[in-house]
């Protein structure tokens, strides 16, 4: 028997391809991978289109040994939906090697993702380099090794992806310390967040230069002090993205700072930070809106 | 109205979704646009699961004005269906600004492309760079202006997805010079020949570097030769990919020199180069399909 992983692309129960539906409606069980990114509608209405239950699969079921979820998918399918594509998430390699090793068969049902959602800012998808990921900062933890990610691909021309953090079902720092997990309200980051975050540590570097008392400790966060080029300035270009792929996607172009003041409603977010602009893309570019107002 | 551009994704007339479906089925007119990639089943069987006569759009019909296709688009909708993801190819950015220029609302229905398919070789997709394609060489055209952004790569450890060359009616060159196009027979990059050429510049790289007489002409291609670090050697690990995202997926892990031989049968083939394999990535890659026989 057969373990399928399905991607729901972006939007809602409209956007799985026939072959996800057909596969969904013959497997024993069915999961939603819940953590990894957010389903813009009721899991009522997933079962509503698909005519099966649908049962949530939480960070622990998904990540923990899988003992559930994989349970009997020697001896009947079982299907595991992701939100987007398939295999953006660790966790999701890491799920099909654990099947893998228990001799189950291992199948896909491919979707869009993201990375092809992007493709709506008129951005070359072939001229983007590493996909960066920003997670807010705490008071402990200021993990910024993606400065000399984003400063690579913008000294050779190339567009970067900023997927902005999500905490879904994350144990807060306190009740870690207590060993008894308590979980934090989900939260998403916003293109403004995201923006201000890139802003805090552009200014965090010209202190630095300065020679002024550095707010972080360098041993934890050592990165964006390094040697590379300055990645942006506050009049660097961004592109927010929010709900890319559904109805209410929003789309708003303006520098860092203008970005960083900007509201694009509801999750989930993302940010591109073009390169350099070839004439088509540069034209499409202009064709979206703009925080100025022009369009 | 509006003119959509519709995914279809990787595999067959079920690989569209509920919303590209239901979107196709009120369409006035749908076309499928047919040489920036190729679908691997008939025509006939998409109209007999969309109940829509479906046109083929070639080359010109899709580059050349467009004047054809978008024909009525401001009175009646129209779809362009696209095998694997919308924008993917320059040419679908192109068409979505020229019908925007004529007051034309457009619109996307995205789907799965290479860049999901590629997630089955179990590398994660934020550590890909920057896209490459190959194209085959001719007497006179030897573009390798993809050596150093796969050198960019390598070095920072990150993945590259190599696209293949596909020719779909491309006139000669004989039959350009002469004002009147004769088209040559489809053809596609296999695995084989795109591991072959990058053997072949490697050897040149060699050639120039003994100080032998060079088989190319530097000032059309002086990219090989750059002063960045070799990008690989016939030792390097690649990954093919055939048919992607398709029941007839063939995956095989190899040197270069071992896929140069390589049998990977029909098209579309794309070739993985994986830059740096975290724990993870490495451990999944070993349960591919190997040239030498072992998984």
């Amino acid at each position: 028997m057969v373990f399928y992983l399905i991607g729901l692309g972006l939007g809602d129960e409209q956007d799985i391809t026939l072959r996800g539906l057909e596969t969904v409606r013959w497997c024993a069980r069915v999961y939603l991978e819940a953590y990894t990114s957010v389903l813009p509608v009721d899991v009522a209405r997933l079962e509503r289109q698909y005519g099966q239950r649908v049962m949530l699969a939480d960070r622990e079921m998904v990540e923990d040994g899988a003992d559930d979820l994989l349970h009997g998918a020697d001896t009947s399918d079982v299907a595991l939906l992701v939100v987007g594509d398939v295999f953006w998430a660790t966790t999701h390699q890491d799920l099909w090697l654990r099947a893998r090793r228990r001799g189950i068969e291992c199948a896909v049902v491919h979707n869009a993702g993201i990375m092809n959602a992007v493709g709506v800012c008129g951005l070359q998808m072939y001229r983007f380099g590493e996909t960066i990921s920003l997670v807010w900062f705490t008071e402990r933890w200021r993990p910024t090794s993606w400065y000399p990610r984003l400063a690579a691909n913008r000294q050779r021309g190339l567009h970067t992806l900023c997927l902005l953090d999500i905490r879904v079902k994350e144990p807060t720092e306190e009740s870690l310390a207590r060993g008894k997990p308590v979980y934090e309200a989900p939260r998403f980051m916003s293109v403004a967040e995201a923006a201000q975050q890139l802003l805090q540590v552009a200014a965090w570097r010209r202190e630095r230069r300065n020679g002024q008392a550095n707010p972080t400790n360098d041993a934890e966060a050592p990165e964006p002090y390094c040697a590379c080029a300055e990645a942006y300035t506050a009049q660097t270009l961004g592109i927010g993205l929010a709900r890319a792929g559904q109805a209410t996607q929003q789309i708003l172009v303006g520098t860092l700072e203008q970005l960083a003041r900007a509201e694009l409603g509801p999750p989930l977010h993302a940010l591109i930070i073009p390169g350099e602009l070839h004439a088509l893309e540069a034209e499409f570019v202009a064709t979206l809106p703009q925080v100025s107002g022009r369009q």
